[in-house]
């Protein structure tokens, strides 16, 4: 076994998701994790938690749903009582193909998916950590070789996260003392409020309300946006290429849009409702093992000098107690590179030029 | 997909666990049966069975109970609730290595078994099921071809099982309404006694008590055993061959035994507890699909035109309600080919004479 599947097993388990003697912990693993799985195991039994192994299959998923007719029945028993009683949830993501669920029609996928909703956020409500093993299915999808997707998997994933933790923490901080945020690019001059929201410093660990591994982002939920700004790190949206995004905020709302490809699938999340037209997160992305896209939302957000944009619902780590943030049924994410030419104000203070924090 | 997938799936889902729309089903997956889970996740889609798969991997096992220290903590409440609220069981077999927890402690096994007791039994007051999805290493372990093998697990599994159940029907009747039965045959001339006891038809289904795919075997619970019997079928006992093992009975016990190989392993099950010295079972494998020997009980030991005896544990199924017959930590299967210069006698009557039952 490649000693850096054991690390990211022990970061897993020991930094992300801080298990402990005795907790009932459920592992669910995709077809392709079970080497991963294997060095996970090691470190739940060194820990002398319990260990209860599902099965995540999209190929298995695509056989049930596609066969399956009428209704689902809302949170099935035994699975609702296999979540109430855990204490820990990892998935270990990787399979043989991104896109074997393709031809399972959109409402039968949303049909399951709202049927398990209680199922979903009770296992929301225990130290979750989503990761991924390097597969030859997702070194393809990111057009690399699979040695060199694993050796890119790896920086992303194998961190000094307390450093980083720290280094994020400063962000953070400038963005709760912050009010308005000015990011400035080709293409892009955009404005956006953010007095009164929590930044999240996601630092992949549970201890800091962060559950993907790897993570290195900081997060807020911003308001009355106004200007444009253009996305230019390419990315796969509901199946289709998408490059070069242009938005055009007023008043907090796009008015206008359009893309270099892909521009009818930026027409139709657009449209999904009205909230799908407003931002619900600005993304500072600060994981510097991420050098590359690679068509994985789990690391192209994080990626060191990136930031993101996510139009659609605003998380509630990132707003007031009781208070509701944009609401919709989309969450997209969408990322502009800011390595050049670029700086990132808050409150008329450059942060970050060019790439480089100022503390850099 | 080979169609006898499909239709293994079907016999499985069907016939043998009987599922039911809004059945709570747990699919337990070994990490080569994941074709077969694909064919049972349609099958369970197409009934509106709700499913949920679990991972069932040696390798995860070994790398767990070799990390653990300590003691086990008994019967972990997250799967425990899942089986408690499962309706359904079904363990699809199927690994890389039939010897992939080969270096885990003896009494580690027996530990984690001994602490999981709760949540085994609950697990077998399910419509539990176990089958295999042909690998390369049961082949392996066949001394055949894999496609070789296939033909002979789809022989062994897809049988016209109405049509047995009925044929053993003729045989359960006759064990129950009999008193005693002897067996001669080279090397072999035992008698024992069944009256009061209830023969079970084991025609892989629930509906019939029996939980494993395939089986095609009639079962009871002997007694008072005298007389001597030689085990012809060769098979693999704790990692040791065994070959042409002959007991002798007095007064139902053991009273000696050789081996022309691994008479040390029969001599340490002997030596187990009082109860391994006496029979716990008597079965007559009628599944004529099946018609050499594989090294694996679950095929053996159903094979046409043998009988096997357990040392060791009796079954409930087979006593009057309230008994409790022979007890011991063991249940261990021997097997002797009866298709030559053999005959099975019930109360002096001849019921199968050179492998041919009387009724064929």
């Amino acid at each position: 076994m490649d000693e850096r599947v054991r690390e990211h097993a022990e970061v897993l388990v020991e930094w992300s998701a801080r298990v402990e003697a005795g907790d009932d912990v459920v592992l669910s693993v995709g077809p392709e994790a079970h080497e991963l799985a294997v060095a996970v195991a090691e470190q739940l039994g060194e820990r002398g938690a319990n260990l209860l192994s599902t099965f995540s299959s999209g190929e298995i998923t695509r056989a049930y749903l596609r066969a399956h007719d009428g209704e689902f029945e809302a949170d099935p028993a035994h699975e609702l009582a296999l979540v109430e009683n855990a204490d820990v949830y990892l998935s270990l993501g990787g399979g043989r193909n991104t896109s074997s669920t393709a031809d399972v029609p959109g409402e039968t996928r949303q049909a399951y998916r709202s049927a398990r909703t209680e199922i979903r956020e009770t296992r929301l409500g225990t130290r979750w950590v989503s990761t991924v093993h390097p597969t030859r299915s997702l070194a393809q999808q990111a057009g690399m070789a699979f040695e060199e997707y694993r050796d890119f998997a790896y920086d992303a994933i194998l961190r000094d996260w307390e450093s980083l933790a720290e280094e994020m923490g400063k962000m953070k901080s400038i963005l709760d003392d912050g009010s308005e945020v000015r990011i400035v690019s080709e293409g892009t001059d955009l404005t956006m409020q953010i007095a009164g929201r929590t930044a999240v410093n996601s630092a992949a660990s549970v201890a800091y309300d962060s559950h993907n591994l790897p993570s290195g982002e900081v997060f807020t939920a911003p308001y009355a946006t106004e200007g444009e700004v253009t996305f230019d790190v390419p990315m796969t949206l509901r199946g289709e290429s998408v490059r070069n995004v242009r938005l055009e905020f007023e008043d907090g709302e796009v008015v206008d849009s359009d893309a270099e490809q892909g521009e009818s699938v930026i027409g139709e999340i657009l449209e999904t409702d009205e909230g799908a037209r407003k931002l619900g997160e600005l993304g500072i992305g600060m994981n510097r093992g991420i050098d590359r896209y690679t068509d994985n939302i789990l690391f192209d957000e994080k990626m060191g000098e990136t930031v993101h944009l996510a139009l659609g619902r605003a998380y509630d780590a990132n707003l007031p107690e009781g208070e509701t943030g944009n609401d919709s049924a989309v969450h997209v994410d969408l990322i502009a590179d800011v390595s050049e030419d670029s700086r990132l104000e808050v409150d008329g203070e450059v942060v970050q030029e060019n790439g480089q924090f100022r503390w850099e």
